[in-house]
């Protein structure tokens, strides 16, 4: 029997007054979500409890069964993991932009005119870039004009502040120790002269000539930000017995999923946007559950992008679009199958919000109830009634008699 | 005002095919359940928390307001306590068998011919006996070749290992420490001690020189295994201000009881099982119920053997027996009266899972919902809807009005 958790991210909802005080996943017609609502049994979660505005990785991190108030540390350490840097606990790991700066110093463009080609060639410049210091200098391109750093050796801490001052016209914020340790102080110190190095190696760049000569921003500064501490983290397959697996489309997501030990799927035309290749990742969710494994993780992330962009339209027609892939994965068998989000994300806030998601689990032995849509208010009404991202896997490890018992 | 917990031990199923995807309870004829049900205000309650496997110990433990991850080390104790050894916090109790070796010391029957009669006579022998250490060893017949043995002295700990191997053709295993403190070395050496002394005392006791000359195995010699440390428990009646009174069938169970300090009342043929004299139950309950005791705690056990053994109309028969008794203990005046299970022993797995159970509580100001009948879904939409077992007597001592405000 295997387990499949598939998140819809940023999928709930409130009720909006052009859809007649209804939510998209209300307004869409889904008829498979609904199939699935139908032969399960429903409820609502709360990715960590009511009223908590979960973030994608926080949410992720308790639905693993995982708690997210000690094991996350910001964004940085699963940014790092999800473009493929091989982090370790207790390396610090930042986001970082390729910026723009004059040669007095000053920021002219945080975003270095949008980059978009060439950055893994400036990566490649400054990652293990060498310093007096006993520490190792990890830097990678992510997507467009995002990069992230990691920093690898002893005595280091993530309690330093961000070199990114947030707005163009200034300098690098020089950074500095949030506490009083000194492995805070040495941190800070070793990140201005990453900062400063990266400069030195990228002003005359090729790139940079190049970018120059045709008149676009140079990439020829690096600015972190966000300092995480890479959480020591017991391996999924380990802590509950399973082979995972992970497709999922942004790095944030194949960050956890891989500091979490999971295999990672990479699915060709996945953007983590409404304009994602709906079929190459109904194509790999079918050819993956078809092999060894027997946990998988699924995010598909446009829903929440539309929420964050406002756009109402867009959302409702994404969440009809997967579930047509929700139809093809419902002939998947052997499977105890959870369908939910890790969060709402409202049209009308553009952001994450507390708001409970709907959740579904069908297989074999779930005791069905008699709910037969599958939506933010109609699940409330199901058999699991209110649950938590954190008993996700404890019910699922029970339905799929994989747990152990406590006690005689 | 009264309280009774009444919990039907491994009530919860999940649906199963032969019952056109019912559950036994669902199926089952109760009308006095589902009187409670129409009465009352239902739901479902995770013993420990969703999806958690319970033990029928754990779980009690949980649903008496104790916290099983805190208090609960393992079975023995609870053993100990049930058939009538008057534990202390900090004994090392132990479950044993009575065996049977050959003069080689080769167990040749784990169970001593499952041996009935006579057990009493060698527990007698073996309690009490000298060994050289500050150790008093405390030993006591259970039902059948099983047993219970504890080590009352100062600097014992748990942490060691079984002397049962588990199968015949092999010695008893050496027991040795599981951590490296004196205390673990010292309670192995000394329960070495006891199992090597054990057949010096039995081998040629009178009850086995006859079984020997019946062709029946020997119960000479007794293996100890599953060490756990007798935990400090506030007394219940103290921790509530209450005269507390258990009706159980298990050693177990009463165990727990007489752990916590509550009277137990002995049941004539009580057997644990479906066989079990419910009437003899139903009297003593209703006896019980006109003493000077403000909360009972019964437990009757038939459901969850029928779960264990996977037969399904077993179930179904025993839990409309138990619905006539509850029938009559309705009768009872001035309670609040609280109908469950511990957890769910689902006949298709044939031990306990993680489902929720269904729960009613009936008594004068109960917010009574609309839930008509009592099984595992059609309570998932009642009032209480999904409680967890640490919160049963903080509910019901509520409603009892014993409980103090928390705050002005």
């Amino acid at each position: 029997m295997k387990g499949i958790i598939m998140i819809i991210d940023g999928m709930g909802d409130r009720p909006i007054k052009e859809l007649g005080y209804k939510t998209p996943l209300e307004v869409a017609l889904t008829p498979n979500m609904d199939k699935m609502a139908e032969n399960g049994i429903c409820g609502i979660m709360d990715p960590i409890r009511p009223g908590i505005r979960a973030g994608s990785d926080t949410s992720h991190i308790s639905i693993l069964g995982y708690n997210p108030y000690e094991v996350y540390t910001g964004r940085g350490p699963f940014e790092a993991a999800g473009v493929g840097v091989d982090v370790l606990p207790g390396d610090i790991a930042f986001r970082c932009n390729f910026s723009t700066v004059d040669d007095k110093g000053i920021i002219t463009d945080r975003r270095a005119g949008r980059i978009r080609v060439g950055t893994q060639e400036i990566a490649q410049t400054v990652n293990g870039m060498e310093l007096e210091e006993d520490v190792q200098v990890i830097f990678k391109e992510s997507t467009g004009h995002r990069a992230v750093l990691v920093l690898r050796g002893k005595g280091l801490s993530d309690q330093v502040s961000d070199a990114d001052p947030k707005h163009e016209g200034k300098n690098p914020k020089k950074v500095v120790a949030l506490d009083d340790t000194e492995e805070a102080k040495k941190t800070a110190d070793i990140l201005n002269k990453v900062v400063e190095k990266s400069y030195e190696l990228l002003k005359d760049h090729p790139i940079n000539i190049k970018r120059i000569e045709s008149g676009e921003n140079a990439a020829n500064i690096i600015i972190p930000r966000g300092a995480g501490a890479v959480p020591k983290v017991e391996p999924f397959g380990e802590k509950y017995g399973l082979n995972p697996v992970c497709i999922a489309e942004t790095g944030l997501i194949k960050g956890i999923a891989s500091i979490a030990g999971m295999q990672l799927i990479d699915i060709p035309g996945a953007t983590g946007g409404i304009d994602t290749n709906l079929e190459n990742i109904k194509n790999g969710i079918i050819e993956t559950a078809s092999k060894d494994y027997d946990f998988m993780l699924i995010n598909v992330d446009g829903a929440d992008e539309a929420g964050h962009d406002g756009e109402m339209e867009e959302k409702v027609k994404f969440l009809e679009k997967v579930d047509v892939v929700i139809g093809e994965l419902m002939k998947i068998e052997e499977v105890y199958f959870i369908l939910t989000a890790d969060h709402s994300t409202p049209i009308s806030i553009m952001d994450h919000t507390g708001d409970p998601v709907p959740i579904v689990i069908t297989g074999p032995e779930v005791r069905v109830d008699d709910v037969t849509k599958f939506n933010e208010r109609s699940t409330s009404k199901g058999g699991l009634c209110r649950i938590r991202g954190n008993n996700i896997m404890d019910i699922l490890m029970d339905l799929m008699n994989r747990s152990t018992k406590f006690g005689a």
